[in-house]
C-alpha cells in the first residue's frame, strides 16, 4: 500500500513541477501565450545538460569563464545535425552560395560598417573599483530587488515596473537620471559613473608591429558584404542571389547572463539575400504563401499587445511584412524551426520597434522561441536595405553596384527640360548652378506643372537643396516630350538578412525537448529529439555483459557505422533499465538489444524512446529500418505494423 | 596549315609548363621524389583559384590582410565535403566523442599548457622602424638573394646553402651570429635587434574590466584536455577513447608567406586519443596493419636521406612507429588522404627531429603532401605523452587521472622491505627520511641484491634523490616475500594526437587536382575532384537559353535538391562549350544537358568531366544515377555500359 502512495506523490510532484495551468501573471502579461500549458523547470534541465555533458561552462576545471560554454558529445552532435538540416533547408534548397570568411577583421572594415562607432552597450563603472556594469541591466536588477519589499505601495510598484520595462530604451542621460533618482550604487555600495557607450567587440593586434588593430567579427555578415563583388560575378552578374555563411562570432558582453542565451562566443548561420529595390518579389513566394505564422507587429506591441496568426501571404497583404522576399524567409524560417522539432505554438515573429533596431537595419522581424527565460530572439530577419554595401563603397572606394538589364528595354515618353544656361547664369550668377540642378531634379509632375505655367507666360518656382526658392522664367528653360529608351539600371543592391543564432536555437530546443517520464519508483528525464537531429541515432546493448555477445555487437557497430548511422554501444554491467534510462537522457531514439534469442535466430529487439514500444526483427533488416527511421522516411508505428509489437 | 602549327605550339607549351622530366636538382635533392613526374605551375593554379572564387585574400576590397583568406562557394563546399568525409572516416568509424569548445581562452589555461611561455618564434626588429621579421626566414631570404650572385665561388655557395638549411634549428645566439657575420640588415638597410622569442598567440581582453587577459586558441587540443574529466565520465570511466574537435585556431604569424600554407586563422580537425601507458595496443590495428605508407624516419633524415615504403605493421616491427596506436592513426590518415583524392606517391610520413618537436610532443610523425612549395606538413600525428594532462593537473588542481581495472586482479609474489625506523633514525638523524625513501624506492632487483648482501651479513648501499650514498646495515631493514594483489592502476593517461590542417589539405588538393586539357584552340583548366568531395555534384544546362526548357530545368533542380544533391543551373546565353569550360574550372564532375530531344522523349544527356564521355538516359533515372555516382557507389563507365555512349 505504501508503494502506491509514494507513486501518487511522485506523480503529483511531477505535475506541480512540469504541468501548470496557464498563469498569465507569471509571464508579465506578455502576448501570445494562450495555450501555453507547460512551464519549463530550468534547473532540472540544466542539471541533466551538465550531467550528460550536453553543455558545460568552458574551462570548468579552472572555475569557468563567464559567457563561454563548451558542447560535449551529445550537444555537439545535435548542433552538427541542426546545421546540416539548415544547410539542406536553405543553401541547397535555394542554390545559395556559401562562403567561409575570416573571424579576424581589420579595423578599417568595421569602422566602415559602423561597428567601431555604434556596436555598443551603455556601461557604468564603479568609480572606486572600476568594475563595469551594463547600465540597463543594473537598473533592472536594482528595481527587481526593490520590488521584493513587501511593504511597497501598489502605486510605487507599478511605477517602478514601468521604468524597468523601458530600461533598454533609455538614452544615456535618462539612464543616469534613473540611477541617480533611485539611488542605485554598485554591488560594493560605491557611486557609479555616468553611462557611456562601451564597444562590444574583442580587439586584438594583427601582426607583430603593433600598428594593425583588428577585431573578432561581431557577426559573419561583413565577410559576405566585403566579398559582394566576387559573389555577384560568381552568379554571372545576375540578381537576386543569396550568400550563406556559418561560423563563429564574438561579442564581449559586459556581464553575460541568461545562461546560454547571452554568451561571448557563438555560432551564427547567416544569409545575405541581395536583391533589386522595388517590389521585393521572390520566385519561391507562391510555394510558401500559405504557411501560417504568429505575428507580433510593432504597432501591436505599442497598442493592444495582441499577436495575430495568419499566413505569410496575408501578412504581406496586411502590410506586416514589407515584401514577398521578407515573407519568404519568415516562412522558410518557420518551416526550418518546425523541421528540427519546435512546436508551432512555441514560435512567433516579432517586429522590432524603431528604438530596438540595430544601426544597419531598416526593419527587422525576429523569430522568437518560448523558453524558460520567456520569448527569446533566436533568428533575426532584417531588411538591411543598401546600408552595408554603401558603407563599404565609401570605405574601400570599390564600386559595389549591380546592374539589372531588362528583358526588353523600357520605352517611355518623358518630359525633358533643356536649360538656357546663358539666361540662368546672367540672372542668378553664383547661384546659377543650384538653379540648374533644381530644374533638372524635377520629377515628371513638376515638369508638367512648370510647362503649364510657362505656356501661360507665367513664371514658375524651384527650390534648391538648401530650401531657397528661385523664380524661373519661360526664357530659362524649354520643356518638351521625348522618347526615352532604358535598357536597365545600376544600383547598390538591397539586402534581406535571415540570421540564425545556432546556440540559442540549440538551447531552446533542449528545453523544449525535455520531459520527465513517471517511472515505477523513479522519475526519468527524456529528451524527445526528432530522429533526424538526434545526436546518436541508435544504441546497441547486450541484455547483460557477457563475452558471447561480442561478435554480434561488434558486427552491428561496424555495419551501422559503415552505413553512416551514428551509434553508441553500451556493454557496461548496469541493468538494462539503467542503460535505457541513461540513453533516454541523451535522447537516443532507438535502442537495439541483443539477447539470448539473438544467438539462436539472429533477431534483435528495437525500442522506440517515447512510446517505449518494441519490435523484434532480423538483424539483416536493422540497417535499412534504422536508416529509414533516422531520416524520418518511415515512422516507428509502421515498423510495429510490419513486425508486430514485441511482448 | 597555320591552325595545325598553332595547336602543336600550344601543346608544346603545355607540356613545357606542366609535364617535365623529373629533375632532381630543382627539388634540392630531397628524398622520396622518385617518380614525381608533374611539376605544378603555381601561378596558373592561383589564377584559376581566384578567378573561380575558390579562395581569395580576405578583405580584398580593402587591399587584403596578410595571412587571412576567404573561401568562396567552390572552396567552401570542398572544405565542407572534406570535413564531412573526415567526420565519417574518424569520428563515426571509431565511435569517437566530438566536442565543440571555445576559441577564446583565458590566460591561466594557456599558461598551464606552456603556450604563454613557449609558443614562440624568434623575431628580430629593425632598430629604427621597429618593424618585426621572423629571424630564420630573414636569414633564409637574405641567403637566397646572395646566392643569386653569378660570380660567387662554388665553395661559398655550398657553405651558404648549408647555413640556410639549418636556419630553423639555430638558437637565438647562433642566429644573431649568422646575421652579424653575413651583414644582414632590414629591408630599409637598418641594423637589427638580437633575435628574441615572440609569442604567436593573438591576445585580447575578456570582459569590460581589463583585468582578464585572454588569447585566441592556437590549437583546438587544449579545449579537449580541459574537458578530459567529463569525457572520461561520458565514456563510463573506460580507456582508451578518442575525442575529436573541428574548429578555428589562430596564430599571429610574424610574416605570413607561402600563400595558403602559413596563415593566421585556420581550421583544425584534431583528435586526442587517450590511452593507458604500456604497449599502446589498438583494437583496430589488425584491420589496417597491411596499409602501405612511405616513411621518412628521423634517423634517415640525419643519415642517408632515403624514404622507406612499407606497411604500418612493418613500420612498428622496424621501430619507426613506437606502438600500434601511432601506427593505427598513420594508416587511417593515409586512407583518409587517398579517399579524398590524393595520389599515393604524393603522401609521405616524416618523423620530427628532436629539434623540431613542439614543447608538448614526445614524438611526432607528419603526413607530408607534395605541392609546389615542396613537401608540406598537412597532418601531425604526435605522441604528447601525458604532458598536457599533467600541466592542467598542476594548473587547476583537478585530478585528471584515469583508473584501469584489470579483468582479473594480478597476484604477484614480491619482495617488500620493512624498515626499522628506530635504527635508521638514530644512525642518520636529519637524513633518515631520505634513507627511508631511498630504500622504499628500490625496484625488485635492488631489493633482491640488498637481501643477498644482508643474508651474508654484509652492508649494502642506497643513493638518495640528491645522489648521496648511505650505508645500510642488515639491522635497518627486513626484506621478505609477500603476495601482492593488484586490481588496477591509476595514472595520467597518455595521448596520441592526429591533428589535421584542413586549409593546407584543401590547398594541396586543389593543386593536385588541377590539370590543363588541350582544347581545339584553347587550353582549359580542369579540377579533377572525386565526386564524393566535389563542391557541386552536377550542373544542369539547357542546350541554349530558351524559355521552353524552363519547366524541365526547374523540375530537375527541385528533384536533385530534394535528394540533397548539390547542383548548379546555368541558363546563361553562353555557348555550351564555354559553359562546360566554366564548370570544368570549378570541377563539377557531371553535367546534365537538356535539349530538343528532351522535349520529345524525356531523356537528357549526362557528361563526365574527365573523359568527356556522354550518355543519354531518361530523366526519371537521373536522381538515382547522379546520387550513386556522387557517393562513388557506381562509376561512370558502368553508366556508359548500361545506357551506351552518346554520339
Amino acid at each position: 500500500m505504501e508503494k502506491k502512495i509514494d507513486r501518487a506523490l511522485v506523480a503529483d510532484c511531477l505535475k506541480r513541477r512540469f504541468f501548470v495551468i496557464p498563469s498569465f501573471e507569471i509571464y508579465g502579461g506578455m502576448a501570445g501565450l494562450e495555450g501555453m500549458e507547460k512551464k519549463i523547470d530550468r534547473a532540472l534541465v540544466a542539471d541533466c545538460l551538465k550531467r550528460r555533458f550536453f553543455v558545460i561552462p568552458s574551462f570548468e576545471i579552472y572555475g569557468g569563464m563567464a559567457g563561454l560554454f563548451d558542447l560535449g558529445p551529445p550537444g555537439c552532435a545535435l548542433k552538427r545535425n541542426i546545421l546540416d538540416v539548415w544547410h539542406q533547408h536553405f543553401v541547397i534548397h535555394d542554390s545559395m552560395q556559401e562562403i567561409d570568411a575570416s573571424c579576424l577583421t581589420p579595423k578599417v572594415v568595421l569602422k566602415a560598417s559602423g561597428h567601431v562607432d555604434k556596436f555598443t552597450d551603455l556601461m557604468v563603472r564603479d568609480v572606486k573599483t572600476k568594475l563595469g556594469y551594463r547600465a540597463d541591466q543594473l537598473l533592472e536588477d536594482s528595481i527587481d530587488k526593490m520590488l521584493q519589499d513587501p511593504e511597497m505601495a501598489e502605486e510605487r510598484k507599478k511605477e517602478l515596473t514601468h521604468i524597468r520595462a523601458r530600461a533598454e530604451d533609455f538614452t544615456p542621460k535618462e539612464l543616469h537620471e534613473q540611477i541617480q533618482t533611485l539611488g542605485i550604487k554598485s554591488e560594493y555600495g560605491n557611486e557609479l559613473s555616468e553611462p557611456y557607450p562601451y564597444n562590444l567587440m574583442f580587439g586584438t593586434q594583427i601582426g607583430p608591429s603593433g600598428d594593425s588593430q583588428g577585431y573578432l567579427r561581431p557577426e559573419t555578415a561583413q565577410g559576405i558584404f566585403v566579398n559582394f563583388k566576387r559573389c555577384l560575378a560568381f552568379n554571372g552578374g545576375q540578381l537576386p542571389f543569396g550568400v550563406a555563411q556559418v561560423g563563429q562570432a564574438f561579442r564581449n558582453e559586459i556581464s553575460p547572463r541568461s545562461g546560454l542565451l547571452r554568451v561571448r562566443e557563438f555560432t551564427l548561420a547567416e544569409i545575405e539575400h541581395f536583391m533589386d529595390h522595388g517590389e521585393g518579389k521572390h520566385p519561391g513566394f507562391d510555394a510558401i504563401k500559405d504557411v501560417k505564422c504568429v505575428f507580433y507587429p510593432a504597432v501591436n506591441k505599442l497598442g493592444d499587445k495582441k499577436t495575430q496568426e495568419c499566413t505569410v501571404g496575408e501578412a504581406v497583404e496586411r502590410g506586416y511584412l514589407g515584401h514577398e522576399t521578407h515573407a519568404y524567409f519568415v516562412a522558410r524560417t518557420q518551416m526550418f524551426l518546425e523541421r528540427i522539432g519546435f512546436e508551432r505554438h512555441m514560435i512567433r515573429f516579432e517586429q522590432h520597434l524603431p528604438t530596438q533596431l540595430a544601426h544597419y537595419a531598416a526593419d527587422c522581424w525576429d523569430a522568437m522561441i518560448y523558453c524558460s527565460y520567456g520569448w527569446t530572439e533566436c533568428v533575426g530577419i532584417a531588411d538591411r536595405s543598401a546600408f552595408d554595401l554603401e558603407c563599404h563603397t565609401r570605405g574601400s572606394g570599390e564600386n559595389l553596384k549591380a546592374r539589372v538589364v531588362y528583358d526588353k528595354p523600357i520605352i517611355e515618353e518623358k518630359l525633358v527640360p533643356k536649360l538656357v544656361k546663358g539666361v540662368i547664369g546672367r540672372t542668378f550668377r553664383r547661384e546659377a548652378g543650384n538653379v540648374c540642378q533644381a530644374i533638372e531634379g524635377l520629377d515628371q509632375d513638376g515638369l508638367k506643372a512648370m510647362m503649364a505655367k510657362h505656356a501661360e507666360k507665367e513664371n514658375s518656382e524651384v527650390t534648391d537643396a538648401d530650401g531657397k526658392t528661385f523664380e524661373v522664367t519661360p526664357a530659362m528653360v524649354t520643356i518638351s516630350k521625348k522618347t526615352i529608351k532604358t535598357s536597365g539600371h545600376t544600383f547598390t543592391p538591397r539586402v534581406c538578412e535571415p540570421s540564425f543564432g545556432i546556440g540559442r536555437i540549440l538551447y531552446c530546443l533542449l528545453e523544449q525537448s525535455f520531459y520527465v517520464r513517471e517511472g515505477d519508483d523513479e522519475q526519468r528525464a527524456v529528451f524527445k529529439f526528432k530522429p533526424e537531429i538526434a545526436s546518436v541515432k541508435c544504441a546497441i546493448l547486450p541484455i547483460y555483459a557477457s563475452a558471447e555477445f561480442n561478435p554480434i555487437l561488434d558486427d552491428l557497430v561496424r555495419t551501422l557505422s559503415r552505413a553512416r548511422i551514428s551509434n553508441k554501444l553500451d556493454r557496461s554491467g548496469s541493468t538494462i533499465g539503467k542503460r535505457y534510462s541513461r540513453l533516454d537522457e541523451i535522447g537516443v531514439p532507438f535502442i537495439i538489444t541483443v539477447d539470448f534469442d539473438t544467438l539462436k535466430d539472429n533477431t534483435v529487439t528495437i525500442r522506440e524512446r517515447d512510446s517505449m514500444n518494441q519490435v523484434r526483427l532480423p538483424i539483416a533488416d536493422i540497417v535499412g529500418v534504422v536508416s529509414d527511421l533516422s531520416i524520418g522516411e518511415i515512422t516507428f508505428d509502421s515498423v510495429v505494423e510490419k513486425y508486430g509489437l514485441f511482448k
